[in-house]
């Protein structure tokens, strides 16, 4: 069998067919690599209409990152899913904490969410810059609310929190603080999605490999 | 603000939202929680008609499952993805090798993607009883190829390569041989899709919490 088994040769072609089809679609040059990345892990256009920024997200998450702000993503599927290269190049850590055995035993005490009680986690740590969530509305809630009451004060929020019950409620929530915000809206969104939108900004620092 | 913060509740919610929506559209009693979760990791319908099991995939699945067969993955948002305590539960082992550093030096030296020489690692373990693909079309066309070869007998692929790539003709090619399949046509699929269907088989081995 003959198939293409050059990596730089599948993510060009990849790119190329996505510009393509996006056609007249046309996005300023700094957002359309973010656009075609999220399309990429998604094989979904769609994303191409969902993708949002707010109050210089885009601008605020490049400098976050360029003074080496760590990442709070609330799943381990983020984490893994940024690039380390990417990561280690501009020495930026990113973290999770849904996993944590003192974060378990407290949300189960409260009947919450693990997420919750991890971004309360978080929160509390200022070396964090940039709060990325593609799973848990829980999550987005709670970030709002500490937002709100001037405990939390985030260089960007990436809210893509995916699914039936809170999701697009909760992205729609981000209206409500003046934090700088990328967002994708409805239900769609998820871990691959976050991921794809922090490696698009990352490879923007600079992607020498 | 009100929101819903109960794990079980969010989760029920969803399904019942799914179930509703999806209306008409009925499926075997054993298949409707894999169609209906892989919906609830993407939020994205399509995957209803995008679903196929070929040649036993889902009685073999099962019963690699099990028999504790161990998983190979070929990202490490798959293995991340899939439920530690289900997986603990049934002492299944989940691997992925894209990332070892022998894989990458032998990629690099052969002008090959690391999804290879990762996939060509596992088909040696023959612990591995199921592969699942979720990114790379190479590791599926690679898988194939062994498999016709007589080099590979796996009790079940998941093919959920995504792309514009190679992606939905690496899949269409796995009518080449007789393995038992679960698939995602064309090119949609990625790592969410594959934990979602692994995740919902494994619950439907039991789940205790």
């Amino acid at each position: 069998m003959e198939f293409i088994n050059n990596p730089r040769e599948i993510e060009e072609g990849s790119f190329a067919i996505i510009t393509e089809e996006l056609g007249d679609r046309t996005f300023p040059e700094e957002i359309a690599p973010i656009v075609k990345r999220i399309i990429h892990s998604t094989a979904d256009f769609e994303y191409a209409d969902l993708l949002e920024f707010l109050n210089g997200g885009y601008e605020c998450g490049m400098a976050a990152l360029k003074q080496g702000k760590k990442i709070y993503a609330d799943t381990r599927m983020i984490q893994v899913g940024v690039n380390k290269k990417a990561l280690a190049d501009h020495q930026i850590e990113i973290v999770n904490y849904s996993h944590d055995a003192d974060v378990a035993e407290e949300a189960k005490k409260r009947g919450v969410t693990r997420s919750t009680v991890a971004i309360e986690k978080a929160i509390k740590d200022d070396s964090v810059g940039i709060f990325a969530i593609g799973n848990a509305p829980t999550a987005l809630y709670t970030l709002i609310e500490k937002v709100k009451a001037g405990e939390a004060k985030p260089d960007l929020i990436i809210g893509a929190a995916i699914g039936f019950v809170g999701a697009a409620q909760s992205k729609k929530a981000l209206d409500q603080i003046d934090s700088p915000i990328i967002r994708i809206n409805g239900r769609k969104g998820g871990s691959p999605v976050v991921a794809a939108i922090l490696n698009a900004m990352l490879y923007q620092l600079g992607r020498e490999w």
